[in-house]
């Protein structure tokens, strides 16, 4: 019986401000990647995030950035592979402390925005990203199945949990559509939830122009902050059980 | 045969800023308390301090503080106690990863200015620090000696490591005289020196107005940015070890 | 005929995180005051929000606030009156400057928050934000009916915009009740109006012990981030009109 | 009898930190480039320089930069032109009114860093630099003399003040030797006077690899950070003198 992860960025408001619908969306995966205080969320936020992880067996996952709250993390910024390895471990170790004391654990890292963008092209970063993993004893990595940075990964042995995106258009090449694209974002629930099976149960998905990408997955991602998330998840949900996919946390679709 | 630690905050640079004379005094001491980034400081520093201290066989404390790079920690920022708890667990989180990256560990946590001054008197933030320490696995805290914090952490079953400051006068009640003071920072080395030896050797200081305090203390803190630092530590080196005092790591000296 | 004008904190977003309701509110209102960058907002919210302004014939005041994004501007921060000042100063000096490339000028200011609050019961701190106006070329201030800073604003020649606010319950000494009551936020539209009537027509607001406050207001307050913001502006508005209040820009209703 | 200005960045220390050696370096320039709390400085160091470059007749200049205070705004960061154009103005208008406090006013922009950088050479950059530059009333700017900014500006009609580096290397094609190489900085100050002196007198400099390269300048630069900054401006000074090159702020060079 074929399995799936479905991960999702949680604990990304900050200060006053919220962001997604963490409390409804927790319910429905199987893993959160949890912001750590540098492109968004705060102490206050992990804290909270962690501990309705922990509530609902869903894995605890560090989503390092860059620090960049007025960006979100989204923007390219120039930092050299030590910083860049150095921040990662900072985030996570912060993370990680936080989770401890509530009796968890960090299960993998999934770098976030425009560090993961960099991670999945660039060797330079890619580096950076995976230094910082085996620093932290070799957390396992979420990354684009594909990249850059998956080969590296394995060819370091580290554990790599390959991730598409249900929501969001691919390339002929596999790469994401640019969301500065009107079709970039994919809303309907049922596309999304297709698009999901797809990657599971056949290893592809069709690109924008129509063509089949290959695409072997471990994790599905699903985007909290859109507004059809909810909605999508559950369609998400009901398709893959209606085809006996059982969702189940990364390490274990691993596992298995 | 008595003994002392020698305390010293270093790593509170900040981006192109450098702050104090962290290499010269890294040799001259036997624990550093090293800023966490939200104070001062930041991964860089972090890992650049906690190599130094491997290299020099010191111990390595996190020193977190109040997210205020502008006041340096120093100001008084209303926080409530879960987010005093949260912020100290992230940052000795982030060390901690840090240190375990370089095979080290971090061995004491001791808050930082403001957040420090507080916890010395006021019971809430005393808590509040206290549950961050027994969060971290029991870590022990670098306190005033006979503050609230001291006698709270004690009660609560977290080993304290009780400093004194061998550079600052002292009040009559045992506080430090307010920077705002003219006095209250003492530089001449040969004052300093005196001052740290009548801690370790009769539990004592004499205040500003003249009159004994009982001060018994595990460890002498000097503060790295005063300009006669180097030649303050030496002094105290000197006239220790003509007093038959050892200088060691805190935890030995408490374990002695 | 009484007038009064309406005024509402807007711009109050920051990077990727909106905030309130502000393209809905500006056109019920006949003043803004914009945040600008240290509590909330930034460059681009300030072009936007002053842009929509001027559009809607809506006065621009600037809303300067503690630097404190992860507060909301709300905490207390250790500042000195200098630095008050200056921060001030900065802050209106940069919403000047955008509202002139946008051919509008900055009517008042209106400090934010835990500012706004220590000014009005502080004299230290009243004196540093009225310092901040007489360097500005004496721009209004917007201060809490029957404040410190009120008094000492008028003795120094600022003119003041005294303001009282529709939707929060006040105490039976003119002060505000806490947020941390459950009555401190008036919800209902309709009581939300009524408290504005009685403040623009008789002078005087009930208090939450039932006791008749004086209240003598040129400006009433509704805050933007509450969910009934919109129903309740639009009820203060048809309730003013219903006994003949006109609603104009502050500057006028002084004028008047 | 020629003229030149000779310009410093000024005000860059942030919080406790200090940085350069602006008090000694303010009575040997004309120019004072005022950093204004984006990429260094702030409130209290803008209201600091901008008094003393009163007192000490030096013209006073916006010297707006990214926000990243940690890079010191010397990284490539990714913003639009809008923001870019946006930030400019901002960090300008926070100047304008700090110094109108004082009685003086702002009267150049030079930008700082990766933003100066991106300028000199990217149109989209430059643009948005300029715009800001008209936004603000038409201000004139600092820039690298034969830049794609000095070009623009002067045939959207923004004044140039075209500055050449005393002790900056130069490539043949005019452009400055990178940081990242040694030979970038020169640090002799027989040399950066004679480097300076050929600017002003002869319109060009040696490059490092030996030839002649065209740069006519009416401002030189000197970084007041680099150690021997002091004897260098003197050593300037000297030499400009005994070459009858009198030292007058920017616009009277212009002006001449």
């Amino acid at each position: 019986m074929p399995s799936v992860d479905i991960n999702c960025d949680l604990g990304e408001g900050f200060g006053i401000y919220s962001f997604g619908q963490d409390r409804e969306i927790i319910s429905l995966i199987t893993s959160a990647n949890i912001a750590c205080g540098f492109h968004a969320g705060g102490p206050e936020q992990m804290f909270d995030i962690a501990n309705h992880c922990l509530q609902h067996n869903v894995a605890i996952g560090a989503h390092p950035g860059y620090p960049d709250l007025q960006g979100f993390g989204r923007r390219n910024i120039q930092y050299s592979p030590s910083e860049i390895k150095n921040m990662i471990i900072y985030q996570v170790g912060a993370l990680e402390a936080i989770t401890a004391t509530l009796g968890g654990r960090v299960e993998y890292i999934k770098p976030h925005g425009a560090l993961y963008n960099a991670a999945a092209t660039d060797p330079i970063t890619a580096s950076a990203v995976i230094g910082a993993a085996i620093g932290l004893g070799g957390l396992p990595l979420v990354v684009p199945a594909g990249s850059v940075i998956a080969l590296m990964a394995e060819e370091q042995g580290i554990v790599i949990i390959r991730e598409g995106f249900a929501d969001r258009s691919y390339n002929d090449d596999g790469t994401l559509v640019s969301r500065t694209r009107e079709d970039a974002v994919i809303s309907s629930p049922d596309m999304v939830a297709a698009q999901a099976l797809s990657m599971v149960k056949e290893g592809k998905v069709i690109s924008v122009d129509g063509n089949e990408v290959r695409l072997y997955v471990d994790s599905i991602c699903v985007h909290g902050d859109n507004p059809g998330a909810l909605a999508a998840l559950k369609e998400i949900r009901k398709v893959l059980a209606e085809n006996n996919v059982s969702i189940v946390k990364a390490l274990k679709v691993l596992g298995g």
